[in-house]
């Protein structure tokens, strides 16, 4: 059994699409059981059996407004913090939650804990790629920290490696570097130092520098930055994807009836476009480098997402992705 | 009059659309004078009349593959550094070329050189708003530098805040902090002191920390980063930008018939996407902080871009921005 415990509370849509999600991946998953922290009357609403699953009632939580450092310490009943416990204790595998980022990095951190000479665990997701066969490629770190050394972008690399072997099935992952051009002697200083020791690296499959402007285009299976970077990088595809939406929707708008009888025409087509832009299909972020999987899904996330977040565990679980990485880390 | 000295041969279509952007321009800015630095008879071909236009002939040229230090350091009449020199010898006020970046960087640095007290200039363009009516904002660093002192971000500040108020007309400019987080204490050791910098500063209009994910809806009239960061955002920008236009595309073909007559119905808007997205109509990316204007089109730039970049130099000199930060920075 893989044992999941989740945070019901966290998220826009909260207790309720979190429910949705797990009813979703029950059926695919009867191996895996959930405990659900948060307030028992507002869950069980959504809940339709309480097969493979446990409620623990409590009345606190932390909002997505809260300062997470503090409210980690503060908040010892809250749902999030319950959730991370459990793992801690050993009464759960893996914490699932779609609250306050901050905080879950800061519960992951001080309450799961990292796994042995890992000092720097990173936020990871897979993202998506647009060409080839290829269906994503794993980035790390995503904001997890603002300052790192370079010796965290070598821990980054082999931890998305493991990850793309284990959990995406990548045979001998390639591994980018993310810089601002591809030739060896270019970077920051960060970047330069951290190219010679993913070079030296034999536990890894370094192929050199990569730039943002083709990540997209599948030019490695895992990519490594520092967390400011990574984290603007994240985002800046966020902001242009919507805004590039949000410019097409206005023009067909204004565009009158021939506007809008075209776009009723692509639908399908700009539905594929919004499907093949989404990632949450591959799972949520995790915060890699702990002692066990904690899955952060988008606050907005629906059910679908939040399903494909379990699944990613339950992959993660039976792969022992994990206890293959304490190994590695311990020799 | 206004003299600028173009690099005829840097682009990958030079000199052709290279002096066709000229032709657009002469027509609105008959005050600027024209030097084109390259081989002569290639550029003579695309040329209608010689008024206000002088050819140094020349046969060196950098390529967009040369190794930029080295390449200025040893093509002393490769035309982008004739170019240069012609603005440090007085013949010339600015420098336009769409050949290699990084060699353009370097000329400018120790060729034009730097305003007295800027220690590193940085890389500009006025990138655009899809909310309200603002037309843009200014993004430097976007790759001069990778790695930056919280001091640089200062005169970044103040940098774009003249250009901003002196060229586009922007009234008390809204400076923005590029970080992780909209909160004063969110970021980097960088960014972290940085802003401490930008709140102290009486010379700009600090309104804060801004994120990636914001910077199309008009959060700032400036916005400030290390080059580092810069040059990731904006790649991520133009990959995310292309990556979804080659997805809508794809589905589109593959969409048969009704797909085909969907997207000639909607051509007006995919076309006003397209025009919305491209920045090139603000002008070219300003190498800023240095003795003269220093202006990189794209080098796949067309003659609509390389005009742009005309109209932008012409402005910089009728406002005096230069003057007026050379006094400022003296002061």
């Amino acid at each position: 059994m893989v044992k999941i415990a989740v945070d019901a509370m966290g998220g826009d849509n909260a207790p309720q699409v979190i429910v949705e999600g797990i009813e979703l991946a029950r059926q695919d998953f009867p191996n895996v059981e959930f405990i659900l922290y948060g307030k028992e009357p507002e869950i069980k609403k959504y809940i339709s059996d309480l097969t493979n699953i446990t409620i623990v009632h409590t009345e606190e939580k932390i909002n997505s407004d809260d300062e997470p450092v503090k409210a980690v310490r503060r908040k010892k009943q809250a749902s999030m913090i319950l959730a991370a416990q459990a793992v801690k204790n050993g009464e759960a595998d893996a914490v699932l939650s779609a609250g306050n980022t901050g905080a879950l990095l800061a519960a992951g951190l001080f309450v799961v804990g990292r796994i042995n000479n890992v000092e720097r665990p990173g936020l990871m997701s897979t993202l998506p790629v647009f060409k080839g066969d290829l269906d994503g490629f794993d980035f790390i770190d995503m904001g997890a920290n603002a300052d790192n050394k370079p010796e965290h972008l070598l821990t980054y690399a082999v931890l998305g490696t493991f990850y793309a072997k284990n959990v995406r099935k990548v045979v001998n992952p390639r591994v980018g570097l993310l810089n601002n051009g591809t030739e060896a002697t270019k970077g920051s200083e960060l970047t330069k130092t951290a190219h010679e020791l993913l070079s030296e690296s034999k536990d890894i499959n370094f192929v050199g520098n990569v730039e943002a402007r083709d990540l997209f285009n599948g030019v490695a299976d895992v990519v490594v930055t520092d967390g400011f970077t990574g984290n603007a990088v994240l985002k800046t595809m966020e902001g242009t994807g919507l805004a590039m939406m949000s410019i097409l929707k206005d023009s067909i708008k204004s565009g009158g009836t021939k506007s809008k009888l075209g776009a009723l025409l692509l639908k399908d087509s700009l539905l594929q476009l919004k499907e093949k832009m989404d990632y949450s299909n591959h799972g949520g972020a995790v915060l890699f480098g702990l002692k066990g999987p904690v899955v952060k899904c988008h606050g907005s996330a629906d059910a679908k997402a939040v399903s494909a977040a379990i699944r990613q565990i339950n992959d993660m679980q039976e792969t022992a992705v994990i206890n293959e990485l304490t190994t590695f880390f311990e020799k």
